[in-house]
C-alpha cells in the first residue's frame, strides 16, 4: 500500500519535497525511520555551502521510487518512513546548534525511531553520536575521503575535521569497532593518521581498495563492526569529483557510484542503529549531480536501516 | 504572531520548502489565501521546463520575509495563508490536466479561499479561469511579453499560446475588462494581435509602456480592469532575459524586476479575486535567477491579494 | 576522398552543425545511411528537454574526426552518408508525432537507406521500429538503465516507458532476439521487469554486467541477437551520471563512457538494419558532456552501421 | 508566403540550425541579403572563445519569427536571405584569414548581395570594410564599449583593438561619417581615444548616452553619417553585462537591450549596405543569454537591411 | 611611469592575480593605498560563499586598465598602491576573526595608508570602523539593500545584519553624518530600521531613490557626510540581482552597474578615508559576473580614495 | 619548517593564489624546483581558453596540502619552491612567444632550477624542449589522448598537434625515449600516427591500457624512458571528460583521475628533469573539475621532481 503511492499518480516532480516523498511529519512516534535535516556548516574550515544539503537531497530524493532492485523490499512496506523536518540550527553558534542536535536526535531515539540524517557539514556526526552512543559506545563504519580525526582546527576542537576523535573522547564511540573507507589524499602532517590508528580504528586507504576490491573491503568492514549497534556515517567526497563535485574538500582519485552503492548494500548484515550523509554542498555542485548521489546513497541507507530495524524488531518480539 | 513566525528562529534556508514557508496544507479551507503549484508544461510548443516552476519558486521563496516594505503590513497577520501542494497534473494528457486544474481550483473557491497559482506554461490559465470565472466573467491583468490569444498553434487550440481566446470564447473573461501589458517580440503574422484587439482587449506594448512610463500602464490596468472582480496572470517573459533567463520563450527589450515590482504594487486598488505566475523554467535559468524574481512577484501579488482579501470581507461584514 | 574531407581545411567548430559534418539533404536516396533527429519529448514523465537533443548532439559530433581508431576504416568511405534533418514533430500531439516519425522512416528505408535516429525521449523507437520491422520482427540490443516495458504511465499506452512492450505486442520486435544492457535502478513494484522476462527478452543488469565484464555482456548480446536483422537503441541513460548528466531519468552506478564505447564497437558481428540514440538532454546537460559522449557514440553506430551495410551489399552482389 | 514559413509548422527548437532558419546556400546569387559567419578571434587580446559565436547565435536566432513588431513587415517577403555557412577561416593564421574574409564578402557583393557578417571578434570588421569600402570609403556606425582604434597592440597591428585605425589608414572608412557609441571603461592611457576624435570620429560615450538620452544618440548617428552607403557594427559589449556576459572585454555600465533595439531600429533611414554583430563569445556565456540577445539584434539589423536594399532597389528601377 | 605598466606588455588574463595587478606587499609602509582582502563570511545568516570574494574579486579585477574615464587620471600615478594579501581570518572564531581584522586595519592605518577592504560579509565592516574610527566616529556612505542595523540575529550580537549598530554603539560610527542608500526589500518586522532612524541615519530607499533620481541621492550622500572623514562601505547586493546575482541575500529591484558607478563618481568631494567592498559570494555567481561588477566598483573605489588622500596630502602641505 | 606552513593558520581558501601557495618569486635562483605558468592558446585549432589555465590551476592548487600521502614525503621539506609567475606571452605572436618560452626555461635550468610549466595548449611543450634538450636529447613520458606528432595543421606547422614532431626533428626529443600513453579516438587519416611509429615512439593507446592495466603501462613506461633525462608532459585531455571536461578537445573512454594519479606516481623511479601539465581550459570547465583534477596532478609531478632532483644532488654530491 504504501509503496503504491504516489509515483505512478503524481510526477516525481511534483509536490511538496520531502526525503523520498515520504510524509513531512513533526512527531517521531509516528515513525520507525526518521529521516532529517541538519542545514549547519558552521564547522566548515574550507569551502561551505553544505547547510544548503538538506533541500537539495529532498529535492533530488523525489526521484527514488519504492522497491530495492536487488532485495525487491520496499522499506515503505516495512517500517513507518517520515520526513521529520530540518534540526533548528543557528548558523552563526556552534555550541547551540550541537547542542539542538544531540537534543533531536534524542527525541527521535526516545521515540523509538531510527535516526537517519542529512547534513550540514560532518561536524554534525559527533552529537549525533552522543545521542545514539550516549549508553553504550557504537561501532562505526565511516565512509570519506579524510580521517575527521584531527585533535583541532585553527584552533577549535569542534569542526568538520574532528567529529570522530571528539566521539572517542567522549566515549560515545568504539574505535576498535570502527573503520575508515576511501581515505586519500594530501596530507597536512604526517601524523595526520596516528591518533586514528593508535586508538585501534582501522583505515581501509583507497589505495588498499583498489588493490582488495571493493568486496575484500566490506568484508573487513563487516569484521570490525561486527555485530553490536553500529552507525553508518558516509561524507559524499569519498566519492570522486567526477561523481560528486559539489563538496567542500574534494580529492581526485575517489569512488564511483557504483562502488559506494555496492559497498553501502554489502553493510546488510551489520546492526545498523542509525545513519546519516554529510558534505553535499549545492553551490558548488552541477546539474544537481551531487545532490542526486547523495540521495541516491540516501535510499541505499534508508533500505539497510528498514531491514536492520525489522530484524531488530523480530528479534525482540522473539525473546 | 504568524508574522513573527520562523525566519528569525529557523534559518531560511533550512526546513522543507513549502510556498513562502507557509505550512503544507490538503484543506483549503484551513485558509484564506491557497497558493498552489501546477506543474505542468504540456502546452509548450518551444522550449520546456516550466513543469518544475513550482518546486524552484518554493525553494527561492524561503528568502522572502514577513511585511511589505511599502504596506508595512504582513498578509501573514491578515490572512491564513497555506501551500496547498500541487495539482495532481499528467504530464502526458492535457485534457485530463486541464480538467484536474479546473476542479482543485473550484474546490479552493468553494471553500472560500483565494487561489495563488504556480505554474506550469501558460495554458495552466485557461483552466483556472474556467473555474473563477465561472459564475461571471472576470477582468484580466495580463503582463506578457505575448498576447497569447493565438487560435491554435500546430493544430492544437490548446496550448500555452492559446488560453486567453479561448477564455473569451468560453464565457468566462470579459475581454472588455483585459488589458496586456509587456507585450513585444518578433511576429509570426501581421494579424498576431488582431483578434485580441477586435475583442476589445486593451494591449500595452512595451514601446507605448517605456513612452509613457510604468505609472501610466497602472493608471490605464486599473481604468480598464475597473471595480469588477479581476485576475492577474502575470508571465515570468514579461521581464527582460537578463533579469529572468529562465523560461521558456525569452524576448529581449523587456520590464526591470523593479518596473515589475511597481506594476503590481501599483495593482493595489484593483479587486483581485486570484492570480497566477507562470513560465517559470528552472532547467533554462541560472543561478535561481528567474525563480528568485518569480518568488519575489509572487510575494508582491500575495500581499495584493491579501490586501483585496480584507476588503472584501470588510464590505461583506458591514452589508 | 569524403574522408579527406573537411576537418583539415575548415576547423571543427565552423559551419552550419550538422551530422558528423554530413550534407544537409532532403532526399534520402541520395544516401546510404541517413542520420536524422526526432526533436520530441511529449511521451516524458519526468524531466523533459529530449526535444533538444539533435540540436546539442548535431553540434557536438562536428569535433569527430573521418576513421575509426580500431577499424582504421572511414565511414565516408564506405557509403554515402547525410544528415536528413529532423521529423516534423508535433509538440503537443503525441499521435500525430509517432505517425509523421514512422512515414519518415519508411520513406528512408523505401529508399533503400539505413536510418540512424537522434532523439528525442525514448518513445520515439516505437514508431521506428514500427516502420523498421514492418515486415518482419527484428532482434533488438538495447542499451538503457531501465526495461521500457511499462504497460502504461499516468494511465497513457504511448510514453518512454513503454515502447518495447508496444513494439512486441504490435509484432514488430521479436522478445527472444531482444537484450537489454544496463538495467539498473530503483523500482515501482517488483514485477516491473517480470513482463518482459516472460516474453523472453534477456535482461543484464548492471550487477550482472560487472559480474562479467563488458566481454560478456557482448557476447551474450551477438548470441541473443544472432545473425537476424538487428535493431541497436542506445539510451544515454545506460551510462553514469557523471558521464552523461543531462539525461532526464538518471541513475547512479551506470556504465562509464569506455565501456560504452567497448560495447557498440564488440556488436560488430551483428547485422545491423537501423539503430537510434536517445534521451540526451540538453537543459539538464553541463559543458556539453552528455551531448559530447552521445555525439562519439553515435560515430560509433555509424561505423557500425556503415560496416553493416557494406556486409549486405556484398552479399547481396555475390548471390 | 516565405514568411509564413517554418515556425507554426516545424517547431523552432527544431531542424539543423541556419541564421533566421534560412536555406543554407552556396551561392550568394541566390540571395539578396547574404547572413555569414566569420568564427575567427584570432586577433582577441585577451579572454578568447568568439570563434564560437556563428553556431551560437545560428542556434538562438532560430527563435526568431517572421515580421516585425513595429513595422510589421517582414524582411523574407521583401528579399531572397539565405544563410551563406561561415568563411573558411584558418585559426592559426590572421593574414590567410583576412584575406580569405575580403574575398568572400568580395564575392558576395559582385553577387549582388548584402553581406550581413556575424563574427568573430572585432577584428574581422578591418577584411568586411575592406571589400565594403573597397570602392569608395563608407560612413560607419560603430556600437561599442571600446573604441577599437589603436595603432597596435602586443606589437600587432592586426587585433580586434585596431580595426578601424586600420580601416580608415586604409581609406575605405571614412572617419567624418564614423560615429561610436556607447564607449566606456576604464582607459590604458589618456590618449586612449584621441587618434579617433583628431581623425573626426564623433564619440558618444555612455555618459552623453545617458544624458541624452537614445533618442538624441539616434538622431547624432543620423547627422554624421548621413545619406551614403553606411556600414552598421556592432560588438555586443556595448550591452551591460547583465545583458551580455558572454563576451571578452565586458564593461559595467552598458546599454539595456531595449536601448540596444531601439539605437538600431533608429537607424532605419539611413542607406545600409552591410553591417556586422561581433564578439559574442559562447564558452562565457549563461543560458545562451548573450547569444539570444545577439541573435536578436541581428534579426534588427536584418529588417534595417532589408528596408535599406528595397529603398535602394527602388531608387535604381525609377532612374 | 607606474600607469605605463604592464596591461599593454603582458596580457591581461596572464600571472598571479593580485587586486588591480598591483604588486603583493607585506609591509602597509611600502603604499599609500592597500587594498586588501578579508576571507571570512562567519557572520553569515542566509546563504554563504563571500570568503571567497576576495579571491573573485582580484581575478577579475585584472581586467581593470590604468586610467578613469572621466577623470583621465591614474590612481598609480597619485599613489603608491599595493595588494596586502588577505587577513589571516579563522573561519570557525568570529571574535578572533574581528579583532585579527582590527588589528590589521589599525597596522596599516599606523603606516599612513588608506585600507581598501574586499570581504567577506558586512559583518567585517565593524572591526574596521574600530580601527578607522578609533580616535573620532566617522561618516558612513553606505550603499545596500539592507541597513544592517539589527540589534542581533539567531541571538548573536555579531552578525552580518548588526555591524552598523555596534559601530554605532561603540561610537566609531556618527549616525548623524551616515547615510543608507539602496534599501529595499521584503522586512522580518515593522520595526526593521526603526533603531537606525533614530539614530538620525538617514534612509534613502530604492523608492525614494528612483523618485528623485541619482544625482538627487549623490546630493543627499554629501549633505550628511559633509566635511568630515567618511567612510565608504558597498554592499554588492544593493545592485539588482540581474546584475550582482553572486550574492548571499539578493533583492530585486535594485541598482543598475550605471548607477552603481555613477553613484560612487558623485562622492568625489568626499573626505574618503577608507572602504570596502563586500558580500561578493562567487559559489553563487555566474560567468563571473558579479565579481567583475564588484571588482569595476573597487577600481572606481580607489579612484576616489587616491583623490582624496592627494587632497589630504595637499592639505597637509600647505599647512 | 616549511611544510608546517600555511594550511593550517590561513585557510587554504585565503589570500593571493599561488601555485601550492608558494612564494612568488621572480628570480629562479631562489628555487629548486621553478613552478610557472604559460598562459597561451595561439596553437589551438580547436576550441580555444587554454590561456586562462595557470591561474585556474593556480586558484585550486591552494586547495593541497603539504605531505604525499604515499611516501609521507613533503617537497617543501626536500626543495625551495616557488611561483615563477607567467611568462609574458604575446596571444597574437605565436613566434614572439614561443622565443620567450625557451628563453625563460633557459633562465631557469641555468640557474639550477627544475622548471614545472602550466599551460595552455600543448604547443608550450615544443619551445620549453627546446631548452631542456638543448644539450642532449631527452626522454619523454606523454600521457595524452592525442599523439601531437602531425607536420602541420592548417598549413601551419607551430599548433598544439604538432609539438612532437617538431621536437624529435630539432633533436631536443630523443624518439626511441618517448612513450605515448592513453591515445584515442577518431582519426583524420589513417596515417595518423605513422610517423611517430616509425621513430620508434612506444605509442600505448587505451585500448592496451586497459587490456595490460595501468601497471603495464608504468613498466613500459620506465623500460622505454629507462635511465636518461627525462621529460614528463601530461595533457588533461589524457582523463576522461567525465573527469577533466574543460580543455578544447575532449575524447570520451579516457583516463579515470585514479588512473592519472597512479600513472604519474608510478614514474618515480625516473631521472624526471622537467615537466608540464597542459591543456586545462577553464571557459570549458565545470565546478573547477578540470582545474581542481590538474593540479591534484601537478602536485604529483612536483613531489616526483622533488624527489628525483633529491636524488641527483645527492649523487652529485657523492661523486
Amino acid at each position: 500500500m504504501t509503496s503504491e503511492r504516489p509515483n505512478l499518480l503524481v510526477p516525481r516532480f511534483a509536490g511538496v519535497a520531502s526525503f523520498m516523498r515520504s510524509p513531512v511529519l513533526a512527531d517521531p512516534g509516528e515513525t520507525d525511520i526518521a529521516i532529517l535535516g541538519i542545514p549547519f556548516d558552521g564547522g566548515t574550515t574550507n569551502r561551505p555551502g553544505a547547510r544548503h544539503g538538506p533541500r537539495a537531497v529532498r529535492d533530488q530524493s523525489t526521484l527514488m521510487r519504492r522497491l530495492h532492485p536487488v532485495t525487491k523490499r520496499s522499506p515503505f512496506d516495512l517500517c513507518r518512513i517520515g520526513d521529520l523536518g530540518d534540526v533548528a540550527v543557528n548558523p552563526v553558534d556552534v555550541a547551540a546548534t550541537l547542542a539542538a542536535i544531540t537534543e533531536r536526535i534524542a527525541e527521535i531515539l526516545a521515540a523509538g525511531a531510527v535516526p537517519l540524517s542529512v547534513g550540514g557539514d560532518h561536524l554534525v556526526s559527533l552529537p549525533i553520536l552522543r545521542a545514539v552512543g550516549r549508553d553504550r559506545p557504537v561501532g562505526l563504519v565511516h565512509v570519506d575521503a579524510h580521517s575527521d580525526t584531527w585533535d583541532s582546527f585553527f584552533g577549535s576542537r569542534y569542526t568538520h575535521s574532528t567529529p570522530f576523535r571528539r566521539a572517542v573522547e567522549e566515549g560515545v564511540l568504539d574505535p576498535h569497532r570502527t573503520i575508515q573507507i576511501g581515505i586519500r589524499g594530501s596530507m597536512h602532517a604526517a601524523e595526520d593518521n596516528d591518533w586514528a590508528l593508535a586508538q585501534g580504528i582501522r583505515i581501509v586507504t583507497m589505495d588498499e581498495l583498489r588493490e582488495g576490491g571493493i568486496d575484500r573491503a566490506i568484508a573487513e568492514a563487516l569484521r570490525i563492526a561486527g555485530g553490536g549497534p553500529t552507525y553508518l556515517s558516509f561524507d559524499i567526497d569519498a566519492l570522486d569529483p567526477a561523481y560528486a563535485p559539489g563538496t567542500g574538500t574534494p580529492e581526485i582519485g575517489g569512488l564511483t557510484s557504483y562502488e559506494a552503492q555496492r559497498l553501502v548494500r554489502g553493510l546488510g548484515p551489520l546492526d545498523l542503529v542509525a545513519a546519516d550523509l554529510v558534505e553535499v554542498s549545492p553551490p558548488l555542485d552541477v546539474a544537481d549531480l551531487t545532490a542526486l548521489t547523495g540521495a541516491s546513497l540516501l535510499w541505499e541507507m534508508l533500505c539497510l536501516l528498514a531491514d536492520a530495524r525489522i530484524r531488530r524488531d523480530a528479534r525482540a518480539e522473539r525473546s
